[in-house]
Parts: structure tokens; sequence; C-alpha cells
């Protein structure tokens, strides 16, 4: 069984290679910006600066039937499900952010750890900051 | 653009019907298993219990067109990306959860909030919690 995902927009970073971004979120990171496409501008609605989001977005060109490895972390060795690593079989990110402004389709965000152009899936309000 | 998904494995949980499920986890619930398929056993390595893990699961038979609409928890009228509702573009759920226990192929956590048989996208250590 399948199921198809649409890429509703973007992520803005200042990294362009893998080995340019850093291994995890940061919350004193640079300024980001999650770029939605202008048709789910008013799913927007009522969401607020300061408000914790969790994203989804979605790593690119990545071995998706790579089930062990090294933690680049810790180095130690496990398995995917046990690490964050990209290489997974729905190689889907998760990144919990707080919003610092919002301009039309441009959410601003500290610290993200992606290439920029990196697709957006997702933006749900944190479970613990539902408003 | 688009991206495909494969599931990996499925959730257990008392309930049948949309009707029967709680509106969100609650981690005083029922015990539910994550179920994943046996090719994928592996990648569980150094998964223990105790750990907290985020799951993302998928929400079928939804409306993926549907971008504002009341919150079935306060009633206020909000943007999709403002609440957690199922209704959403890439309809994936995500809870945060203890695992109870690990037997096999068989995640044992307590309270989660969807019908048994949901599809599993994924399983990450929590952000909070790698070892």
């Amino acid at each position: 069984m399948k199921a198809e995902l649409v890429f509703i927009g973007h992520i803005e970073t200042p990294y362009k290679t893998k080995d340019e971004c850093p291994r995890n979120i940061s919350k004193d990171g640079p300024l980001c910006t999650i770029v939605l496409k202008e048709k789910y501008e008013e799913g927007l609605y009522r969401l607020e600066p300061g408000q914790k989001i969790l994203i989804l977005y979605w790593f690119e060109n990545v071995n998706r039937k790579l089930y062990r490895q090294y933690s680049g972390k810790t180095g130690r060795y496990a398995g995917l499900f046990a690490l964050r690593t990209p290489n997974r079989p729905n190689p889907i990110a998760a990144a919990t952010l707080k919003i610092e402004k919002i301009e039309g389709c441009r959410i601003f965000v500290k610290g993200l750890d992606c290439i920029s152009g990196t697709p957006l899936l997702d933006i749900k309000p944190d479970i613990n900051d539902i408003r």
C-alpha cells in the first residue's frame, strides 16, 4: 500500500549543501523562512507569532533501505528507528519551532537544519500550544 | 511535485470507528500496539522501553482540500495549519509517546487516538530522548 504526498511549499535556510547543514535544529540558529504556496495561505488563519509549531518536511536523495547505521551524533550503531537519520523508509523530518513572525505566506523561524529549497509537507500547532 | 510514502506497519487500538476515537492522545489511555512489518524489525535495534518516540501515521479518508474549519477542541474557526485536524493536504498525524515494552515487531504504548488498522509511516526517538 502506498500514499501520495503533495509539497505545500518549501524552506529557505542559509545552507546550500548537506555538508553545511547543522546536525539538528537550534533555537538560537539563523533566521529561516517557511514559504507556503499561495493557494494554502488561508490555512494560516489564526496561527500566531510566539506560537510553537511542528513542521514536517521531506528529505530528498536519501537511502530509504538502510535499516541500521552509525549515529552521526553519538557514534553508536543502531537501527534507523532509534536514530533521527534522514535515511528512512519515509524520509519525513519533524521539527518543533517558535514562530518569530508571519508575513503573508512566509513564516519566520530560527535554526532549521536543512538545505535551502527543502520541500514542506505540513505545519501543525505544537500539541502543547494549541490556541 | 509529489512524493510517495510506504506503509511500514499499522497501529492496533481499541477503536473501530472514528466516533469511538478520543480527540487526542492521552498518556493514561488504554494499551495500544504499533506493529512493524517484519522486514523492518532490524531497524528497531537499540530502541528501548521507557524511551520516548515520535510516531507518524496516516489518516485515510479525509478531506485534503478543506483549508479552514471549526476546531473540534475549542470550537474556534481557524486555518488548518492552526489546528490538529486530520483534514490536511498531507494527512500525517504525529504523536509523542513512551514505549511500555517491545516484543519483536510490536511496540506497546498507551493512549493512541486513531482507528485500529491505521497505517504507520515512521518511528523516531523524541528529539529530547536520543540515546
